[in-house]
């Protein structure tokens, strides 16, 4: 950062930007707290996009190919577009500038960014996790294996995952907390911390539930350009069917759903964007009131060392004495 | 069920009625739906503890000594007393009967019993997991091991174990559904259900994580008869100390505790009381709503099988088409 | 299948056949025990790939790119080729036949592939599980996080899951089988369940710690062609960089190995190649001596029933009577 | 330790010594590797168990009544008495000293002895794992559960389980290593490691299935002083019956057991006996070839660093260049 009588100039990098290259404006805030010797790092503004300077390199897309929706139903529908964004000598003006170099404030900053940040995530995950769900019942419908013990158990835990991540994301808003400074309601750290540390923790074992009800055509099944060849349509309707009364082709449709939602990226992104499991086990740690918690050992203990707790403490002995 | 004309005569048991030896009134209800053929058992009312005909047969305690807090610190302190409950010809008056033979009605008893009694278990759980978390802490700081990365790894889960049951069965609470018939507020089943599943299917981690901080002297621990030999405490100070500052009583005492915590009685009485794992499993599913995550599937691969749901159906097109 | 003089001639489709339309001869047997009604389906035989009326149906291949290794240095070398094979009248002449109706021998073909079939997974996987272990603990390097806790953990596990692999697999064939019949051996049946079901059940968790280590970066690095670029390389040889004396260019390539491993593919054939979970644990309670834990049990529980067990019953009551 | 002409004279304690108080001869050892500094705690040798100055203070037993088999089958016949071993100016004649300041050697006594020691769990802990399994096994088929799809799956499970226990043990001694210098043949590390943490880490998950299967009657059954009151065995009988032809004793004899094997004392033997998780975690980093590992993942990512391994630097490159 150098600074100008009309604004600062800033150059560095952010990576993973989520839509950044679609966006019109950017907002740059620090990542986390810094010390005095990281003065120059602790910078926080507004830029367009466009602004000279900036050069976005997009992450290579998970999709194959473009508008194939038979094949790649979700990649070819979605793209994030994830990119490094490089800032060489971007000059901001003064009137967008939130920080420059109040370094005691960058924490607060980052802090507050990952309470609305975790969040996000549990909101479209809840929708996500609708699908996973769906497409683990659908399969094992379309499979005739719906009824089998352990097909009922893993359905079961899907439900139970899906439906654990919607209460505890909206807990998370019913409980907000109010910044006492600025009046700025936040959703609730511990609340939005666990509900995304319950979700991307236990990702792979959902993807593993709907791969293992699904089989191995997950890895095999022919490719769209089989499929719309009239010499092996009539083959693959045959020998690739699902059960009486739904058709091949559905079947087929439902198989590239599950090979997309079990991709890399798709694991990838659950786990770290929004914070990795490690940003989500810190913010716990930091957050959890084990003065509390050992309140509650000590007094079951009876374990007399003269600390004091607002709860536990006036807690009368049990059992009574007689 | 005999029938007479101011009231009928039950006879039968019901197993694992925590505290019914300790109560004044019993209150029966049918434990399951019913079909007309099970007539006879489709039946609820109250009774006073000590009428003719009733006996109780009580669980065998866990605590080995009576008033030893020392070395039982929990299983001293309580006993919940479960008991099987004997009706042999117990005669119930008319105005103490709630179902008599209305085998319609017996599901639907069992159900609501069900749902606010997952709840309950939530209620006592969330207190009791503080103490098992708060041991954990307060092991770890006694041992000297607070900053090792894998214990605090484990902390971290156990708060955010801990928590979660507590945000989870709030959430019951918040999210309650009322009964249309009656008015009668009732904790949202899919919240309590998935709230017991959650800890109970988690308790023998946590225990585990406890037992791993604590180390083997949990097996090893000498008594409070030896504890207070004059001859030997001294030795068992010197040698089974803490680190310093803490006294090796209050170690002793804590590791007590957790021997208490993972006995099998504790370990039983979360995975089975408020009903068993598959209990909760069967709820989850029976309550499940698979016709919209399949939508959700079927949006997401492009499955058009003239099914419509709600919510997808009306979603737009995704990509739409350019 | 139709009898001729001189030979059968059968129709029908094999699915997920590894290598087939690479493979100059094609072994076909049953995949089940059958029964008499099952007696046109207990065929096998071998037959040259290119007989008149085979056809192969290729699976869609996981690579995006042929020959770019950079890219997908997994995915782009290996294509394992598994086909849809259809039989539309193929001739099959008597000298290559091995079972023509004999239905009582398929159960015995189809397990006996089983055995040598479930071996043959853990001889490729306790490779590529040196290869994942070793991405992991590269990676950790590259990133420069090798030292923290979590990690190192990660790492463990990694090395207890790889060469656990490779001790099941071998104690497989050190403990081989002889038919009593032709005196073939062949792995051991439960050792090499174990060993499928190990690898296959862990697989996620492997995936899971080795993106952990990673990071998001796995689905956001650029590709190929960027770094090909030369306005775009030195900015990423700057903004992407490894920890101090190892290339951009290393990690990036690391991080596409990464992203080819965790892949649905990937996932899929390690589920479900050489048979589904299911296979495995339906295979391990068929070769359980339940017989011989019940009698260790009743033993300890002093349960007195009357039935005997060579090893159980011979041992002295423990402790011995005064 | 101090030096006389004729031996050394020593003080301290050995903590949790299993079966000390019932031994003639105690051997003692480092625990592990020393430095300089610690010249004075580096010292080996055998003693008499009775020699003056030897103290035990046994731990309390898991035990809660001496003789009573039907309700405590397994704790009140194996008590493996633990104690706390305190040397106070213990005399040790020259003869039978085997390390005596030499702080060099200690590490290679210490790490001997975890090789011994791993293995020796892992040959009691496959015979108690058949009794688990086979506990589970009885109980389903007292509960008449035994074909639920749930149990089915816990019981492949517990099979699985206890079958690699007996697989990775044998194997450690299959594959033992000879010490270059003695000659001494000792059991595989990594196989006894592997096979030590195999079993301890998943210990609670098996008590979980037990304890599942058994039912909440395990905490709540009553005691043997109910069942031989002669007024309420016929209740008992009746009320707490097994399924049709096995007597309601013998159930009551498994679930009994079952308590037993979830005690606190089970779950903590398993886990820190012959050392801890932690030890085991730490010893197969140490052992882990990660310059192999790595290597495997540098040639499928085509990393050309220079370094070269002896299996992987000399294969192929794959695919071949056309």
């Amino acid at each position: 950062m150098d600074e100008r009588p009309d604004g600062i100039v800033v150059r560095g990098a952010k990576a993973h930007i989520s839509e950044a290259p679609l966006s019109n404006e950017l907002v740059v805030v620090p990542c986390r707290a810094m010390r005095e010797d990281d003065k120059a790092y602790a910078v926080s503004f507004g830029i367009q996009a466009n602004a000279p300077g900036i050069t976005f390199i997009s992450a290579e897309p998970e999709m194959k190919e473009a508008g194939n929706f038979f094949d790649y139903p979700l990649s070819a529908s979605v793209y994030i577009n994830d990119a490094l964004v490089i800032f060489d000598d971007v000059f901001i003006p003064n009137e967008r500038i939130f920080l420059k170099g109040e370094w005691q404030f960058a924490g607060h900053i980052a802090h507050m960014f990952g309470n609305f940040h975790r969040l996000s995530a549990e909101t479209y995950k809840a929708a996500e996790l609708e699908m996973v769900a769906g497409a683990a019942a659908l399969m094992a419908e379309y499979n005739g294996i719906a009824k089998a013990g352990h097909v009922r158990d893993k359905l079961t835990w899907l439900t139970y995952y899906t439906e654990a991540v919607e209460i505890l994301g909206l807990a998370a808003c019913e409980h907000s907390v109010s910044d006492p400074d600025s009046g700025l309601a936040y959703p609730n750290p511990m609340h939005a911390n666990i509900a995304k540390l319950f979700f991307a923790d236990n990702w792979h074992q959902a993807i593993k539930y709907v791969q293992d009800i699904a089989g191995g055509i997950v890895a095999t099944a022919p490719s769209a350009a089989d499929w719309d060849n009239p010499e092996l349509r009539p083959l693959i309707e045959k020998y690739l069917g699902a059960k009486l009364g739904v058709p091949t082709e559905h079947r087929l449709r439902l198989i590239k759903l599950i090979r997309d939602l079990g991709s890399s990226y798709e694991d990838v992104i659950t786990l770290h964007a929004e914070g990795s499991l490690a940003a989500q086990r810190l913010s716990i740690l930091e957050l959890a009131d084990f003065d509390r918690y050992k309140a509650a050992a000590k007094r079951a203990a009876r374990i007399a060392d003269g600390s004091y707790d607002a709860i536990y403490s006036e807690l009368p002995e049990f059992p009574p004495r007689v």
